[in-house]
């Protein structure tokens, strides 16, 4: 099924990487064991677990016991949130889930700039006496545009050392989902400043369903599922074995690559972009230029109808993204796009081009080519219609 | 790792049928497309999902859209109580889950009686005007007793209609926790009555980590995870497009083998039971002989240390369980045992075998004799001791 297309999605999903699921493999049908059970086979599956846990931290700079490991982001997010009763600052381009979550509760949602940064100061203003905790991903899925977090914490530092002066009790917490970031960007939780942290296993090759939320040990967070207590009691049910190795394998791969594969991503990306940029004037590229994932290009062709690119490229075997497929509400445009305040043109007319793993520089030249024969045929046709 | 054991632990995990497993490769690295994705590929992916929800709803007498995937029995337990304010009953043998979930609101846990049965008077016995939730699993995981699901769906009824003649308006649902008992009992929602229902693939030689609540079509929850809207918004996050097909094969292969397989079972079963019954006069048969799932042999020795012969078995490479598997607060006595009031002796004594696909009759007479020799050993230590 892969075989002959040219994938530039990897921001909505990654394949498994084979090195991963080799690691996996034997939890299926051999090493099966229920990590709870009594027997020598069942312990060493236990140890296998909490050190595959341990290997993860080891990527991010934490310890394995800080790791609650979940179903994915979302739920990781879901948890991050659950203890809140009062007020939450986030922004208007964060994961659905985030938002979500952030309006059941008293929020604040941020809007970013012109290139889809999230500044520090707007944070800063938003903060309440009652703001209980602060989200912001790492990076943008949709924009791959990365965010200031450590500008962030700094104000969270200092909100903190200000409400001890002042009495004021109400915890300030900082969560990121860095699930996009991961992989691309050296994710080390001290460096970053942040409380609690959420990766996902199926952003960076690794399989699906299987996330985690880091959290410094000091947090004390309120369980979303009850039952056998697993999970330091926050997340119960048998573990996920076979996922969290593979979440491991899949982590240590992303770290040990990142540097060369950036550096790799980073030049066909720029090929990708000057190639599409020199052939449309019109052309406009969304989010910041300056700090954005290597892997990531987002370009809009406005007046084109995307949707329509989309599915002529398809016909070629090249797959791109619309908006983010990480919604089940189709057909309505992307809520990142809207919040960046861009000409319905723009939105319209955008593409998420997201290289990875196994992009090479002939996907690239192809995609390129396909992608101009895509826009010259629609504006042809436009241009007819309309002649 | 389990080329030389002998296991009668089926009821702690299940080894992935390897027909599972090939099921549900293709989805790792090759179909790994995001199912909202919009070309076609990952539009196959999502079409080949859905089938996999029907294809499992089929094997229930439901329809797939009535399914909301989840990770596992714990989470759909929580799922089932979120939209609960008032009284729920439940007994005090369920899964921890249950018990922990049902502990956060009003609750009666009603005692079974000494077989293990929850008897459906004590079920009417219970309810209040406020009752919104009655709980009961199909089979109790630890003794293998079937529970009168049934007669406790026809109270459920009866109340349901005096409610309306009352005009009292709060409405009673009944959940089961079928996930022991589905794969060797015919599990049909309709004709157990029930509204809510419970299962885990991982207890069906499926995949760990992949359950589902099945809602009757009137039903209406609170969602426990906000996000993209997945899964008619009850339970966000990327589809678990593998997990899912790996479900739907293992239902299928259940359904089919099922009446051979029970009749298997429950003649290995037996025949193990016998074997050690004949040799120990004092040994103790747990729960229900009459309603009993076919594979489950619970068993005392009174006056023996069920955990040292876990370790002597376990020298013998054959691998067996004392009490629920399924809690991670180990050295505690099993709270189904506790709930029986059995004398501590047998409590202290008890073995649960559970025999499985992979089970052979020579692994039965194996086992039989390598515990025949371990209590032996136990006795003759213990006599000495006391001599």
């Amino acid at each position: 099924m892969s075989g002959d297309i040219i994938y530039l999605d990897y921001a909505a999903a990654t394949p498994v990487d084979e090195r991963v699921f080799a690691a996996m493999q034997p939890y299926f049908s051999e090493k099966y064991f229920n990590p709870s059970s009594p027997y020598k086979q069942a312990i060493e599956v236990r140890r296998e677990y909490e050190e595959a846990k341990q290997r993860i931290a080891m990527a991010i700079g934490a310890k394995g016991d800080e790791l609650i490991m979940t179903a994915g982001a979302t739920e990781s997010i879901n948890l991050a949130f659950h203890h809140v009763e009062g007020h939450v600052i986030t922004s208007k381009i964060e994961h659905p889930a985030v938002i979500e979550v952030a309006k059941h509760l008293g929020h604040t949602l941020i809007r970013p700039n012109e290139q889809g940064r999230i500044n520090a100061e707007s944070i800063q203003a938003a903060l309440r006496p009652d703001t209980e905790l602060i989200s912001i991903g790492l990076a943008n899925s949709e924009l791959g545009t990365i965010q200031p977090l450590r500008k962030i914490a700094e104000i969270v530092g200092r909100e903190r050392s200000k409400r001890a002066e002042e009495g004021n009790t109400t915890p300030l917490l900082f969560h990121t989902d860095a699930s996009q970031g991961f992989g691309q960007i050296d994710v080390n939780v001290a460096r970053l400043g942040v409380d609690m942290l959420t990766l996902n296993a199926a952003k960076i090759y690794g399989p699906k369903q299987v996330g985690l939320l880091w959290l410094k040990s000091s947090v004390r967070l309120k369980p979303t599922v009850l039952g056998g207590g697993q999970e330091r009691g926050l997340r119960s049910g048998t573990e996920n074995v076979a996922g969290t190795i593979g979440f491991a394998m899949a982590a240590e791969l992303a770290s040990k690559a990142r540097s060369s594969e950036n550096e790799r991503l980073g030049a066909l990306r720029n090929k990708l972009e000057d190639l599409l940029v020199q052939r449309f004037e019109g052309a406009v590229i969304t989010g910041s230029i300056k700090h954005r994932l290597p892997g990531h290009l987002h370009i809009s062709f406005p007046g084109i109808d995307a949707e329509r690119i989309i599915f002529m490229l398809e016909n070629e075997g090249i797959l791109v993204a619309t908006g983010s497929a990480c919604s089940a509400n189709k057909g309505t445009a992307s809520h990142v796009l809207r919040a960046l305040e861009l000409p319905e043109d723009v939105i319209n007319g955008s593409l998420r081009l997201t290289l990875g793993r196994q992009t090479s520089e002939e996907d690239v030249v192809k995609a390129a080519a396909a992608i101009t024969r895509a826009i010259d045929s629609e504006y042809r046709r436009m241009g007819n219609v309309h002649d």
